[in-house]
């Protein structure tokens, strides 16, 4: 018995997220159905976290219990050769069976991306959310130090939210601004990233963040209002829900001795 | 009546290429049949070069004559409206009559894109070739020059080409590394860009120079080899013909004298 750790990157522009419905096209449903193709086994992927419908991953890490011999630097390529094209396998490694790429994650870092410039970036469509109108980058990041921390973040979460507990750590939140990239109309506002880091996000958390950050670009509120929304703990005191298609979850981080194997052999 | 010069971007992952096909489902169809709701007028629109199918463009000019009086500064909008989302019109502006998107274009960039990293990029599936195996890009450049200069292409053309002379220019041909783009797995060997430009290029010319120059840094052939190839003007001395996905139309150049509006008006 071993406990594998992968990592995955995913298109999720065609994909119901990341974990298992009963209306199936899931991330999850296409790589465990290919694990049985491979292995003969019914197993169950632990995902470190769910991703909503149109969420896409740079790295999304699941582990999984297997009885398989199949060597682990095998595993990559086999799962790739039978995985649609926009689900990749990044990497492969076994790990002590206590590790849980949920209950072990120590930080998690999500990307936003809007695209600034008046038109949108063909390659970039499903990628970025498209803003063309003057947005006040300046101000934007001036309300980013409200949001770190460790605080009830219930203004930012969806109605929907089943979590007992909407106390969350914020470690780091910043924007960057591409001007790089040589599509035409970059030369403009340019695109805009938002990387925030917590030790774990509630339903629709940073799609809640991004709309009140462009309400408060467009100066409709004041880089002050994001302390007060977070104070009043409530839905309605924040700005809509951004689209899904520009967020993508971008790292998982674990204490390298949750993920280490011992010399002895961890079994 | 006036001459209209605009720019699309396009993916061409879901078009039989640019050029309108006895099949239809080319970008051309899509732009004539908008500009034909947005004007009543059926108008044949004018590419400055065909593509193939899946073959992208980050900027390809065309030209129509329409007696439409909708200003200028509209119909980058109007038609974006109406067009598929993986069509966009990037620029729009008057030019004089004489001006033609083809025969007055003085120079034009390929790129072609060579994803050389173990893993393919899920974002940029569809606008690269994946070649993970080791590439020497020092050999691949060694072989450039001998592209350089006016000569009859014939061994870098299709079979299929119906042109009455095989002879153009190439005026530059540089391969640039990619190593700063942070997704899993790019820390190897990188993303691999050819930019080639030219008077002109035949049918399938960029894609077998790329299948050529991937030979070369396989180790199969000499960089030198590319000189031999060249002079004996026969398609068979070449190598493979690259996959369409990796190929964009990059940027086409125009003398100024030829697009600017003199000051009296050019009617």
């Amino acid at each position: 018995m071993r406990n594998l750790l992968m990592t995955v990157c995913y298109d999720g522009t065609n994909y119901y997220g990341f974990q298992t419905q009963p209306g199936g096209n899931t991330v999850q449903d296409y790589i465990e159905a290919t694990i049985c193709q491979l292995t003969g086994e019914v197993i169950k992927i632990h995902g470190s976290g769910r991703t909503d419908a149109g969420v896409h991953a740079r790295e999304q890490p699941f582990h999984f219990i297997t009885d398989s011999q199949i060597p682990i630097e095998r595993w990559r390529m086999a799962l790739n050769g039978r995985l649609p094209k926009d689900i990749r396998i990044t990497s492969a490694r076994e790990v002590p069976l206590a590790f849980h790429s949920r209950r072990s994650a120590k930080r998690k870092t999500y990307r936003y991306s809007i695209n600034g410039n008046r038109v949108p970036d063909v390659f970039q469509r499903n990628y970025q959310l498209h803003h063309p109108g003057k947005l006040d980058v300046a101000a934007m990041r001036d309300s980013l130090p409200f949001l770190i921390g460790t605080h009830d973040y219930t203004s930012f979460a969806s109605r929907h939210s089943t979590k007992a507990s909407h106390v969350r750590t914020i470690y780091e939140a910043k924007l960057e601004v591409d001007s790089s990239i040589e599509y035409p109309g970059t030369h403009e506002q340019g695109i805009i990233h938002l990387y925030i880091t917590g030790n774990g996000f509630l339903q629709h958390m940073v799609r809640i963040i991004v709309g009140t950050l462009l309400e408060i670009g467009e100066g409709k509120r004041q880089p002050g209002a994001m302390k007060a929304i977070l104070e009043e703990q409530n839905r309605k005191a924040a700005g809509p829900t951004a689209e899904s298609k520009g967020l993508m979850l971008w790292k998982v981080e674990y204490d390298e001795h949750s993920i280490r194997m011992s010399e002895e052999g961890d079994n």
